[in-house]
């Protein structure tokens, strides 16, 4: 280095280190020093904001899910009987808020939501009862409770078997079997030659819903109704004692299913308004589809004894139960039987209809990002008896998942990206009173910040495989939390696995899939679906279909759905259910905290093209050419639909690989991915059927498997020839599907 | 400084130096180097991201928009007759995308939206008439076209004078004179001992519906009728030629009212369904709303003759007009006048309905930061004859507006927040067709994204003062804006100042205030704010009512409105014009540019009290309580609204004080604003009319100036004792309220 002394060096050491340190400096401005509000800089909200899902904080979710604390809840939850408004219902009113207000493990905050809601109970004084009677004499009265056999069906707050809305009276007449009481039943009675006026008919479970069975049968006559579950139906054929529940799952000979004899859902007094004081109430004679005559659900300990004596033709095969006997169909009692030939059956019912006070109890988890969206998720509170399973191995499972989110929430690890909103409906047994009150109060909020309500009413009804239902774009969140929690039987692999293994289907997209089912109206996502137009989804855990051909399990809505029952037959070790709250909680998290919200709308345009494909071939087609209908306008709209979503998932891909993307460009997808489901609704499309507005899932009573409008109309065209309703039908489809593509389609 | 030398005072200058350099380097590199999206630091959204209206811009867009361009325009627009889907209007629609897809000052992009629309038009062989006839000798004809002034009036397309949608007929009878054809003024000559059956009625326009009179009539037994405009009621009394344009601004003699019989709004035959190829269309007799017989607009040098040469008793007082005599009922012709008093007058209408294909023309500027959100501004195209004011002194504004804006745009000078649409409606004069169509087919994207709807028909009634109408959020935009106009008149002062010397109310909160007006059905505003729930308003400017008394610019719907007539008589100078499209754009530019989106939420509260006062007090209060109804749960909704306005309010004026307020808290306030107004929306309880939804400013019938649904049922009521239904509409107004209020209550 020549010509450089000492100082020199020094010198140039300084510039050189001057210009390292402006480096330094540089870097340390630029990256080192966070820019916070009250910098010239980027606000702090600019980390946040674009924050996605983490995947370490939903595993610990999931290794934090304990079967052990699953079973405490539930044996809190089924201690006592708590059909809705009663003591045990109040007290589990109580026991919510306390979890979910709890200092440690409690949300933000939890409340009580009243309404006044129309219901139906049984006369404690005068016991409902089906009677056999000769003249004035009594020769014979069904049991009028079920036989205890644990202790529990001993509890004083055992509600005796009633059909709720059931009119009192005590119609009297020769009994005729009816099957399952379907109109077509009665015709083939009607048929057989039968006169039903003023007869009463005895029918089965099953088939029919369990107002019809009532409503059908009035149509022809029949001036009262027995319902009855037949072992064939419940008990894959047992039905003695020693092989039924307790020893082993199937229903004792003395169980009875109660249940809501209500055909529609909402407070009956008060349809698209919430049951408050202020609001104006229908009159008692406006109601629609409750039984119009005396209905009594009995068990088959006493149905044997009323089926087996009757007299009359044999019923046809597909009638035969389980009970041990040929079963024929009256009218009346045969000659040589139990009972005189000349006796009566008489239905006593003395039910009271009250509005009495029921309450949700809703919890709430504030959203740091977007406060404004909602991620519901809820399930009943109120059973018929001790509702172990029904409601609440569901509701045992929503307090752990509650219980691990609000530890993390309250130990300051975590909170999530959007509100979340816990809902513990009240009468949902009477008709999925609370949630639809619910939806109805606030009807306008929810419409606009919703992004899906996940339902898991009974979490287990059997140990063998998850049974989910929901619409399409439920299906890939679903199935992304489905894949990462084990299935807790004894083979290896996941959830999802195993769920392939027991229901699947093959997608002309996906392949092999599991099978995600259809949402009808049978739980409190009814009103969230039907009627708000919100993504919705059910998870359980369910049966192995080669093991068992029961109806639903065996005890459902009698008094031995119990924590004996359920820890002993439905789930020992409740793995099953902490299957479903790890597989409910992860599908929760993310809807919860994803940057994009995980709900794929392409989804929709697979399902779209199985409902087109049943109309456009076949009769169906062919009577729609016959009438000059065209189904290319259709055909154009879900096409349009499908390409409409695939460039928005490309839309999406390319966000995603933006390093830092626009939280306005994110909450744009995320708001096209939201409302999606919205965009089906047509208010006007169904004047008839309260609350159905969703084009694609509304009601339906035809068999064809398309669009529900469409298939009701057309069935009626081919009856009646109006084919102006198939036309205006046809254009309510193509317009939501439009509407739906329109939506996913780019807003400028 | 002892013992350092001059290496010492080097090292220690490095030092500092260095020091100094790294502190250089640190403020570099936090402030001055921008945060790319490639790099780890913020990126570019983050600055834009928050941007808020630009009032240098603002002022810059006013000071741009000449009065000379809209007359220029305007000359254009009114060159030719283009009523609805004829050549002059397919001529305008070609203009709209030229102008709107101009590369200098044309917008992103510009589209046409083809609807098939039912319309009505006379039959150019077989002319209308109204004829004097006696057994078969005519004596009498009406003029089958206005006379011909200024050479506008004898262009070949100037449509002949007709009533829209009157069936074609040629009922004969005897001549009743029925005022204005209100079903009181039909009830009153039958009061008279008037037998109707059979009779032609001569009405005025004013009073009633257009297509009323002839539905009204109907119900008494009319055979036809005859629609006239009375000088009392158009042309403060003058009727003479001289007095008369082309003399004044006044209606000539031959001037007839042309105007649509159509009660409802959009496609008759598509209700609810946009009006495409694939839409079900009803049968026309299943159309509701429209005259069932015949039905003629004439002038009233023709109505003179019939009207002065009627026998009978003397019309009522409040009945006379300006013609040339005492106005008598009829029915018929007195002895010794111009006709055989044993004459009929006939009806000749030969008008064909006809499905035509009309257009929307569409505009679009995409939005920088929230695409996903629109602002919306439109006008119709279609005139009756050359429409320069109705409606094109509307369209030449809007042209002006575009083209300032456009040329910002292609300038690169701006570019809006939000997305901006424009709509240049078709066949609006047949009843507001195009507008309701694309509310139908957008349906499901325009409730989830649209801000606000301006509509700016009709520019200049008359050259005195602004007039706006709107829904209460609209208020304190409109007024921001007006403060901003210079006022055209000659005395000083803002069109702000010179609006409420004209239009002034006391509001409890704000003192005196410019009166906004409410939105009835009269323009494209109501599928918007009826059928969606988007907040709309419409801006004018009108007359000074010391001067005239006129129900409507003298010249509307006839062959007058003509450019001759807006430029020598309207608005010579075109500067009320100039301070529309100002106060127009102006209101425009805030709604797409403002940070937080301009419309105050809490003057909601100021109209729901408004309307709650006139029940709750008077007979009105005395009948609901008679009828144990009360209003304490209104009153408590009304009150939660007004406190959840505040404290919205409170929560904004914070976000504002931020330095960065998140842009998801920005998005959530604003999404909050925007959807208040579709809180007010229920599509069930008005079913008996097509499209009201809005609770609050649904039409009604009855005279009491409280909610609609309430008022009409409280009206009947009082008449048939149903007070079920009141209960049943204070429900939903409590209800809507209630929503109302719970959208501006805090998210979570």
């Amino acid at each position: 280095m020549a010509g450089c002394g000492m100082s020199c060096l020094k010198i140039l050491g300084a510039v050189f280190g001057g210009g390292l340190l402006l480096t330094i400096g540089i870097l340390l401005g630029h990256f080192a020093i966070p820019k916070g509000e009250t910098g010239q800089g980027a606000p702090n909200w600019v980390k946040t904001v674009g924050r996605d899902l983490d995947e370490s904080l939903l595993q610990s979710f999931m290794d934090q899910v304990e079967s052990g604390k699953i079973r405490e809840n539930l044996k809190a939850l089924a201690a006592r009987p708590h059909m809705a408004t009663t003591e045990g219902d109040e007290e589990l009113v109580k026991l919510m808020l306390s979890r979910w207000q709890d200092p440690q493990t409690g949300l933000d905050s939890a409340s009580e939501d009243v309404y006044g809601a129309f219901l139906s109970f049984p006369d404690p004084q005068k016991p409902n009862s089906v009677t056999v009677v000769e003249n004035s004499s009594l020769i014979f009265s069904t049991r009028r409770s079920e036989k205890n056999v644990t202790a529990d069906q001993a509890h004083a707050d055992v509600v005796q078997p009633y059909a709720a809305y059931a009119p009192p009276g005590t119609p009297r007449g020769k009994l005729v079997y009816a099957n399952q009481g379907k109109r077509s039943d009665y015709q083939e009675l009607v048929n057989m030659g039968i006169d039903l006026n003023g007869t009463i008919a005895i029918t089965r479970y099953g088939g029919a819903g369990r107002a019809d069975k009532a409503v059908n049968g009035a149509e022809f006559g029949v001036a009262g109704v027995v319902v009855y579950t037949d072992p064939a139906d419940i008990n894959d054929g047992r039905a003695s004692e020693k092989e039924t529940y307790p020893n082993s799952w199937y229903l004792p000979p003395s169980g009875v299913e109660r249940g809501s004899y209500n055909g529609y859902f909402g407070d009956l007094l008060t349809p698209y308004y919430p049951a408050k004081d202020f609001t104006y109430r229908i009159k008692e004679s406006e109601i629609q589809g409750i039984p119009p005559i005396p209905t009594q659900p009995i068990g088959f300990e006493d149905a044997l004894m009323l089926i087996c004596n009757l007299d009359g033709p044999e019923a046809p095969s597909a009638w035969q139960g389980s009970l041990n006997c040929t079963y024929k169909v009256g009218p009346g009692f045969r000659t040589g039987g139990m009972f005189p030939n000349t006796s009566d059956v008489q239905v006593n019912v003395h039910n009271q209809r009250r509005i009495k006070n029921s309450s949700n109890v809703m919890g709430f988890i504030r959203g740091s990002e977007e406060p404004d969206r909602y991620v519901l998720y809820g399930n009943h509170r109120d059973s018929w008896v001790h509702g172990a399973i029904d409601p609440s191995s569901g509701t045992a499972v929503m307090l752990e998942i509650t219980r691990v989110l609000g530890k993390m929430l309250k130990e300051g690890k975590w909170r999530p990206r959007r509100s979340i909103i816990f809902g513990s409906w009240g009468a949902e047994e009477f008709g999925l009173i609370g949630s639809t009150e619910y939806t109805e109060e606030f009807y306008s909020k929810l419409r606009e910040r919703s992004v899906a309500y996940i339902n898991v009413d009974i979490s287990v009804f059997a140990n063998a495989t998850l049974r989910a239902q929901g619409t399409p774009p439920a299906q890939s969140v679903i199935f992304a939390a489905a894949k990462q929690v084990q299935s807790p039987a004894s083979s290896s692999g996941s959830v999802y696995d195993n769920w392939r293994n027991h229901f699947n289907r093959n997608s002309p997209i996906y392949g092999n899939i599991p099978n995600l089912g259809t949402l009808g109206a049978g739980s409190d996502y009814a009103s969230f679906i039907h009627y708000l137009g919100i993504t919705s989804m059910d998870i359980a855990y369910t049966y192995d279909r080669n093991k068992t051909s029961a109806r639903i399990y065996p005890a459902y809505h009698t008094a031995f759905d119990t924590f004996d029952y359920a820890d002993r037959f439905i789930d020992p070790g409740f793995t099953s259910h902490q299957a479903v709250a790890r597989t409910a909680g992860n599908v929760l998290l993310r809807l919860a905290d994803s940057l994009v919200l995980p709900l794929n709308v392409s989804d929709y345009g697979e399902k779209l093209d199985e409902l087109y494909n049943v109309a456009a071939q076949g009769d169906f087609l062919a009577n729609l050419s016959a009438s000059n209908i065209s189904l290319d306008p259709l055909k154009a709209a879900i096409g349009r639909f499908k390409l409409a979503a695939a460039d928005f998932n490309q839309r999406i891909t390319k966000l995603k690989e933006e390093e830092s993307p626009s939280p306005l460009q994110i909450r744009m997808v995320n708001d096209q991915i939201m409302l999606l489901e919205r965009a089906f609704l047509n208010p006007l499309a169904f004047p008839n059927k309260y609350y159905y507005s969703h084009v694609i899932w509304a009601s339906k009573s035809s068999n064809h498997a398309t669009f529900p409008g469409l298939a009701d109309a057309y069935t009626n065209a081919v009856k009646t020839g109006d084919w102006d309703q198939v036309r205006k039908h046809l254009t309510i489809v193509v317009q939501a599907v439009e509407s739906a593509a329109s939506t996913l389609e780019a807003v400028a």
